[in-house]
């Protein structure tokens, strides 16, 4: 029937439809609608409490009597007008304090922040927070109050967000939990870690390309562990750094171009102390091959700038195309650090040994 | 003076010194006490509306009169006795809705939950979360009324305990942001990478034994970065899991016995499947050492195992002593299973090959 029809269409243009029907049949359509579960329109309750702004205190407390059973926990009385649209609103404290035949209109808060029903979720909580507010009325494209989000239905919302950002940098692929069963659990971990074999994989390719090199000076494979785990633990900094900042919108002022010059810089301190550190090291204790020691330096170096551009850029990349950004830390991305990594040092020490 | 020595002392012993003094002095000093920030006191606001259990509703809202220039968000008044005590709450919607000469013994809803003002934050959001409290009341160990939280300080707590965990597992040791300055974003990035670095040193002492097997085979390098990238994944994988479970507590029924049979089932099945696959790639692709594909097949399902193992005892382990099981996602523990795995196996080649 309609309604389901004008659920397969987007949001927007589902309500524009809506206004092209009349009175009773709309409010009927309306009532049937879904919503998805990630945007304000899924989230909120439609139970709420309004008021006229025509009506006088005395009528907004009948009406709370009225609506009280059906709805569950309520902060403020929302003000309309005759054609619905949302005005303001009045807290219950100040209808404790005021008057009872004062009027709604001389005591409302016109100055009410709420939401449009497509919006997506994360970005409600973070409205919420930004205010403090512990409720938020939920309007469609006409201003119209179509219900109301609650602040523990977006604790819940940030709580999943963090549930999901975890699984995400451990590469787990389902939605699993301690006390699923064996199978489940067995099947969530496998996607990622093929991923990860298959990388594995095209290193004992790569790796075979420099057998010449190996067979000269076997030493060279004593740093593969150095050079790979420097490269991962560097790109899951550089990624994590970027998550956050993409987790608290409008915090980065900067564009593009300062963030990447900013970790670039980063990237030059750390990895100068670190090949240094290597260096020293290599030189001590090592006692071994003097050439090689500086060319892993180098290659420790280059990596370390590597893995950051990679870090930075990926979960950039992974939002502008509607990904969430934390796959980035995950396997998938230290797979490719990898490769990359194993890559650059094979390569410096080819070139230069 | 006296605030400052009872400062020093554990929050319980605290309030049973306090017991002791009489009254103006005891309401003096409790007001200069101060909470962690991390526990319910700490995170409380001391302004709320109580009413005595004696009162009529009249009484109450006079009360809210006087108080709600200082209490910026109240949801409930809290009912307590001649001493206090927490009794219970009425809510603003029952205040509106009542008779003003009804007293507040015959209207208050004693079925209330309460925290005491020495549990944690996290402890605080779990309990809120759970019965979908907007305010919790704070009591102390003689079950007065010390103060309120609301759910906004909640939200706030829950979201810093996601970027504090999203800093362990990428091993970022202080609190920074991306719009910090470079040296403190290259400070912030260093212990970590350093572990990893002494990880990667020790990795070559640790090749160099078995030198002798690399000069003989040197394709047994190619399968360094297969054998660290398995048991990094699985060991970040298996402790995901189980921080997720620490994170929702009484989640988890079974003991650690069930829990680690469990993770080794799985563990097997994820070892087998992978073993098989690289097995099958080896002899497909490789065309190369049949006896060497054999040798790493058993080595990975044996890393799987160990990395599994590691990865489930260490966030216990880490919870167990006070510190966040978040840290076992991070790189410290991905150093370890790096080594380990390693160990296993150059260990299992020397011992079969």
């Amino acid at each position: 029937d309609a309604a389901d029809i004008l659920n397969e269409l987007p949001i927007k243009l589902r309500e524009e439809v809506l206004a092209g029907l009349d009175g009773v049949l709309r409010s009927q359509v309306i009532d049937l609608l879904r919503y998805d579960e990630n945007v304000a329109g899924g989230l909120m309750a439609k139970e709420l409490i309004t008021a006229r702004v025509s009506w006088t205190v005395v009528q907004c407390i009948e009406e709370i009597r009225k609506q009280i059973e059906h709805v569950s926990k309520f902060y403020a009385v929302y003000v309309v007008d005759d054609q619905n649209k949302l005005l303001g609103r009045v807290a219950l404290q100040q209808l404790i304090l005021t008057d009872s035949s004062t009027l709604v209109k001389d005591i409302y808060d016109p100055e009410i922040i709420s939401v449009e029903t497509h919006l997506e979720d994360t970005e409600v909580a973070s409205v919420m927070r930004k205010y403090d507010m512990e409720s938020i009325p939920v309007v469609n494209v006409y201003g119209q109050l179509v219900g109301r989000i609650t602040i523990d239905d977006v604790v819940d919302v940030i709580t999943e967000q963090a549930e999901e950002e975890r699984q995400l940098m451990s590469g787990i692929s389902e939605d699993v939990e301690e006390d699923d069963s064996i199978w489940r659990l067995t099947r969530a971990r496998l996607p990622w870690l093929v991923i990860g074999i298959i990388g594995g994989l095209i290193s004992v390719q790569f790796i075979g390309i420099f057998e010449a090199d190996l067979l000269r000076i076997t030493a060279i494979a004593f740093f593969i562990p150095l050079i790979q785990a420097t490269g991962g633990n560097v790109g899951i900094q550089s990624s994590s750094i970027v998550v956050q900042s993409l987790a608290n919108p409008g915090f980065v002022e900067e564009g593009l171009w300062g963030r990447l010059a900013k970790v670039f810089t980063v990237a030059i301190l750390n990895g100068l102390l670190l090949s240094l550190i290597v260096l020293a090291a290599n030189l001590l204790i090592g006692g071994g091959d003097e050439r090689l020691s500086v060319i892993v330096s180098i290659a420790l170096f280059a990596v370390v700038l590597a893995a950051s551009l990679v870090g930075t850029v990926t979960p950039l990349v992974l939002n502008k195309f509607g990904f969430n950004p934390a796959l980035a830390s995950g396997p998938f991305i230290t797979t490719i650090n990898d490769l990359l990594g194993l890559g650059i040092y094979f390569l410096t020490i080819h070139l230069i040994l």
